[in-house]
């Protein structure tokens, strides 16, 4: 018999999300059916998205979304052999039984030298979502300026290296003195602690006196309001995230933003990641090569242990992570 | 020798504009030099945007901006002869003299059943503006669902009319019971009068319960964030104008919309008609086409005399037009 330990979503979140929201329970698992696997999460993720989603996708006792890449302890199922690793979105738990339908089989290619959790982050969900947002909502152009916000987040440190790739000049900011130093050495052109200058018209305005083509925008709210204001005629907003907008128990409010949008003849689009799922294969393939050809750097902030996830997801939302944010069971 | 009267903005608008911003100012044109024409206004358009560009394109002093049908009243220019129409961005002014470059030559075959002031409507820049708007910015498919506001505007009749054509389910707002009466018999499937509508949130779900897929929005501010959270996933923002903001003398403030434009992926895109400058020819073919078999429809609102131009500006801001206002000289 195994036993399983899964994070229950006690209580809908209300504004920050607190400890006490999250219940851990143990519950033994059934012996395997034909067809079934048992997996062991090896990586957990903890993301952004679980606060928007929380009350679409849970319901209070529901266990906590997620993925986890997880190893095949035992299987009476060919198409994943013993020992076999797989990403899949299990949710918040150490064992579970999979009829393999929702599981994603890792390439046995997976180099050795690579951590498996770079599944989960630039090899994975976050880093597709850089990738097919900077090509199909910022059509990025080689020699434009884009701004990011949240740069040195998951999603952040993955668009930011791909600008540059692309010959673009990327400004990127962050919460701390440690990030931006991070950031700098990535390769991003200008970087600042949206924290400490006193005003982020001026800080972006120094950055990129000449405005920018793109903002990748990760945070909303009254920070993207201050960016469409300095963006370029026909430049391009890639709404992925609005972190500053998760945990209001009121709405924010700000001035309207169809001034600069008609002004400029601005396009912001919001995106989910899922839309190109016809397009994941080559997403990771070209994702992979640049990590292996050390193009892409994947940095992790990696919390140890099951029972801190709850932890270590809230403090993803406050910004203590530098990379993509992973707990190692 | 020929006396133009001539619009000066005499003070900036503050708030709603008023008539004594505006001053009627006499002169006396000198003679033809080679290459040159003289022209007399026939029609004078007024149109929203001269609010929103009054800082911008003009300083006290200046002659108020706008477009007209002229005739010619004398000719060294074989490219303009005595009596051929044109239109030109000239401002407000009975004569006026040109070297021909800013003008454009109304085609001969221009229908004679047809007023020449629907080169300042239907088959002129509003029309240009719906034409490409909803080719380009909604990307509008048959069977799709369009909300419009504004409808019963210059832009607004044209674009309802269009996506009829299209095969769309069309609704339209306006703001009063007249204006109601006559978008139904233009064809909209659903209108509703915004001034008495209890609700706009109500209204809009009773109109289409399914949502709209594309919102052609002439209005802005806090309209737009109502109708943004009943858009349908990948809906099209078409941003034409923000008639509820130009008159703001402190920044309207309402709820962030990232939330509605993430979760719903909907692309918000602002526009110029200028930016279809290469396409201009193609698309009043198109339109006067529709015009002359019958298929579009050209509501005017005119105003007699010159002298009336800035009352004429100002009814038309507070929407005492039904379709395209215009003034007869």
């Amino acid at each position: 018999m195994v036993r399983a330990k899964t994070w229950i979503l006690k209580k809908h979140f209300e504004g920050f999300p607190k400890q006490s929201d999250f219940e851990l329970k143990v519950a033994e698992l059934p012996p395997l059916k034909d067809g079934e696997v048992l997996l062991e999460a090896v990586f957990l993720s903890v993301d952004p998205y679980l606060r928007p989603y929380s009350k679409i996708k849970m319901k209070e006792g529901d266990k906590v979304i997620g993925s986890q890449v997880a190893k095949v302890l035992e299987s009476k199922n060919p198409s994943y052999p013993v020992g076999s690793y797989i990403v899949a979105q299990s949710g918040w738990t150490t064992h579970f039984i999979s009829d393999g339908k929702d599981l994603s089989l890792m390439p046995p290619s997976w180099p050795k030298n690579l951590s498996r959790s770079l599944a989960l982050g630039t090899v994975g969900m976050p880093g597709l979502t850089a990738y097919f947002a900077l090509s199909e909502i910022c059509r990025l152009k080689p020699g434009e300026i884009i701004m990011i916000n949240a740069a040195a987040g998951a999603v952040g440190t993955v668009a930011g290296q791909l600008a540059k790739l692309k010959g673009c000049k990327v400004v990127g900011c962050a919460g701390s003195e440690e990030k931006v130093a991070f950031l700098k050495k990535l390769g991003f052109d200008e970087v600042f602690n949206y924290k400490t200058v006193g005003s982020l018209a001026e800080a972006l305005k120094k950055a990129s006196p000449e405005g920018y083509d793109c903002y990748f925008d990760n945070v909303g709210g009254a920070f993207s309001t201050v960016v469409l204001n300095q963006m370029r005629k026909f430049g391009r907003i890639a709404v992925c995230g609005m972190i500053s907008l998760y945990n209001d128990k009121e709405p924010q409010q700000g001035p309207y933003i169809q001034w600069p949008i008609l002004m400029n003849q601005l396009c912001m689009e919001g995106f989910l990641v899922q839309r190109w799922e016809n397009r994941k294969e080559e997403g990771l393939n070209a994702l992979l090569k640049l990590v292996v050809e050390g193009k892409l750097k994947c940095p992790e902030h990696i919390t140890e242990g099951f029972d801190n996830m709850p932890a270590a997801f809230m403090g993803m939302l406050k910004g203590e992570n530098t990379g993509k944010a992973i707990v190692k069971a």
